[in-house]
């Protein structure tokens, strides 16, 4: 089998955590396997090496007079492009540190391995810096080092431009590396090692009975990746179901099964609800006593997707007197710049940054009625009200009070029966996978 | 003009170092030159780097019994050169740092700036990963930055081998990157910013009233360099001399001129000695009672280059009954493997780690008589003892007992006339530069 295994950056966390990757590698060429390992890099250093680049840009942008930070990765006013591009040549250096120091560790227990940089691995991108795309994957230097008997560690999340310029594909592009290597070299399976120990019904830390979820499909898992489950990133999700790669999420400390993700199988339909998902960043905007034309709300939303604010749900209220309020939410982070720009519309805005999302998924949906009922009946007995719902053909979600959050996702859990036989199983502490944010880089 | 301009680690140590470098090469620009910058890794970094590789490689060494440390440079037991390849692509992501921080900085400043990491510099090397050779630079990525008016911030220290891996050119490389691709774009100067204020006619950490030089020529500089002057790598004043690069030695704190290496000059040759050095690295081996038939010496010479040792001053002396004594000297990290050696070979072995070694370097040396037997003079009436002499046909070097070493440079430095006019200077405490170890990687 061609295995590939990707190592999130708290499995890299210490030098020990590292030999014991190497060891975990060398069982798998041992049974015979040939393997490619696709790396982040350790963790904290991709925050340290941030750090380093903002602390560069923050005493010129207070010349400038304040500035809107949005996060991180939102380039400061000057150098823009340039910034960006800098910004990428320096991060990636720290999956380059950490593939090497895999590779030594792994020749320090006896094996052969080889690091690959991004502009090694022939990771082909965009020049679009710090979000970059994968255009094509060139693997003849990967299949070269397979041949020579050796374990390929590919340094994760980047890869370079048409012009030779390094590239990064966000945060969290290891996942996406991984998988998109392992498509192009038809890889039997891509595990992503973690912290966690799969895929649960929901998230271990607020319901304590949370189960493992045994396998998925990927429209189930794309569905969780989007409603707040953060143990993979989305876009390795729709790379894995675009090229139908098997998706392994399991356990960097032991051997035992973590979660299967793959295509859709016959008997996956008679389970109606996979898991239950709570996503704490939604923030509300309620814009009341817009004039009832058509045409103005298109106008809102577009101004919102100009300033790259990501809208979720909405709600339009039945219009009275010739005008309506509109309802929305947002990442919380981006709640208060939504509310400036609308506000310099001149419209007339309410924020409520207490909310919280609460999602059901589930491929079952599709054939089976009332599941929609039978949650908003779960929630009424709790006393819980809905504030707004959206629905796919496998999902439903809906808005509550962020006080309500926990119960909503403990009730519902419950009473949709996910969890299943009690295992007695006590090494699991601390664990979390759907709504937590674990080993990512 | 085409300027370079080679930063140490301890002038890019600090964010705000960065910021200064950043506003002296916008400096550079302003004045109508085009600008290559080549940096080292900020100071600490490769040594860190350095220290996690050393760690992994540790554990397996003690499990393989004793290992000989030579230093961080010497391979692990294990791994062999493929150890030394992930090394390379280790370290030299601290180059790649420093790099990235400076072009971001002169963004902020205000200036165009792109930052090159070694595979895309055009650096092209062999593949002795670790002490690489410059094959062949490929210019047009530079030149075309260049032309688009940016400021180009190469990653020293580092090239790419012919299979694409990343290779290092060993410690203080960066002023052979900076020298050799000066020479490749046929830069006008090629300026060294260190944290000393030039090359000074001895150590003044020794000598307090050691004299900046203004001048010196590549011979000379090449001569000071390999007897224990630490401000430039000799392999960069090697290849400076070859293609004829005026180098210019100086503070990164200020502007002030400090010392020109240029090809020779009339006017040099007037002056019989330029500077004096120390180099306290020095161990005696003395081997006594050797036959006295041919190939003996030979055969003990050729058994420690084999072991890469290398030895500097020789003397053998006149043999008697059939026998003979050889002394020489070896860097002292080096003299406990050499004892061991020659033990191994049954030779009757005596060594020495207490002496130095006091050196004059002096263009006009060729053309002076009576310089050594003035240099044994100065010695004699401070009662210092000669153990062994070599000479250059611009340099003496003499080996004294350790303890003299500081008290022969001193009376060494004013009997040859060295102090010259005092200058009333105020701002160079704790400058050194000959025999000092300053601002390299």
């Amino acid at each position: 089998m061609l295995v590939f295994q990707k190592y999130g950056g708290t499995s890299l966390g210490t030098l020990d955590r590292i030999r014991r990757c190497a060891r975990r590698c060398l069982g798998v060429v041992a049974s015979g396997n040939e393997l490619v390992v696709v790396v982040s890099a350790m963790s904290g250093e991709t925050n340290r090496l941030i750090a380093l680049a903002n602390a560069l840009a923050e005493p010129a942008a207070e010349l400038d007079g304040a500035s809107s930070h949005k996060g991180p990765w939102v380039a400061p006013r000057k150098g823009g492009q340039a910034h960006n591009r800098e910004l990428d040549q320096l991060v990636s250096t720290g999956e380059n540190v950490s593939a090497s120091l895999l590779a030594m560790a792994i020749h320090q227990a006896g094996g052969q391995a080889v690091s690959l940089a991004g502009h090694q691995l022939g990771m082909r991108t965009d020049d679009a810096f710090t979000h970059a795309r994968i255009t094509d994957i060139e693997t003849s230097r990967i299949r070269s080092e397979l041949a020579a008997g050796r374990i390929v560690v590919c340094a994760g999340f980047q890869g370079t431009s048409p012009g030779g310029d390094i590239t990064t594909l966000g945060r969290g592009g290891s996942d996406t590396s991984a998988v998109a290597l392992a498509a192009s070299l038809r890889a039997d399976v891509c595990e992503i090692l973690t912290d966690v120990d799969g895929v649960f019904t929901t998230d271990p830390r607020v319901v304590s009975h949370a189960r493992k979820i045994d396998r998925l499909c990927f429209e189930e898992m794309l569905e969780l990746a989007s409603v707040g489950a953060k143990v993979l990133q989305l876009r390795s999700v729709e790379v894995a179901a675009r090229f139908g790669v098997p998706i392994h999420v399991r356990s960097s400390e032991h051997q035992g099964q973590g979660t299967m993700i793959v295509p859709e199988e016959e008997s996956m339909e008679s389970v109606v609800v996979s898991a239950v998902a709570l996503d704490r960043n939604e923030g509300k905007v309620t814009v009341v006593d817009l004039p009832d034309v058509p045409g103005t709300v298109a106008g809102l939303f577009e101004a919102l997707a100009e300033a790259g604010i990501v809208v979720d749900m909405i709600i339009q209220n039945a219009g009275h007197a010739g005008h309506t309020d509109v309802s929305f939410t947002v990442p919380e982070s981006d709640l208060a710049e939504a509310e400036a720009l609308l506000a310099a519309r001149g419209d007339k805005v309410v924020t409520d940054p207490g909310i919280c999302k609460v999602s059901l998924v589930g491929l079952g949906m599709r054939s089976h009625a009332g599941v929609a009922s039978r949650m908003f009946r779960i929630l009424a007995t709790e006393g819980i009200n809905i504030d707004m719902v959206t629905t796919s053909t496998i999902k439903i979600s809906v808005a509550v009070a962020e006080r309500y959050g926990e119960l909503a996702l403990r009730a519902l859990h419950d009473g949709f029966g996910l969890a299943g036989p009690v295992e007695p199983s006590g090494d699991s502490a601390g664990d979390s996978a759907v709504g937590s944010a674990p080993d990512q880089a």
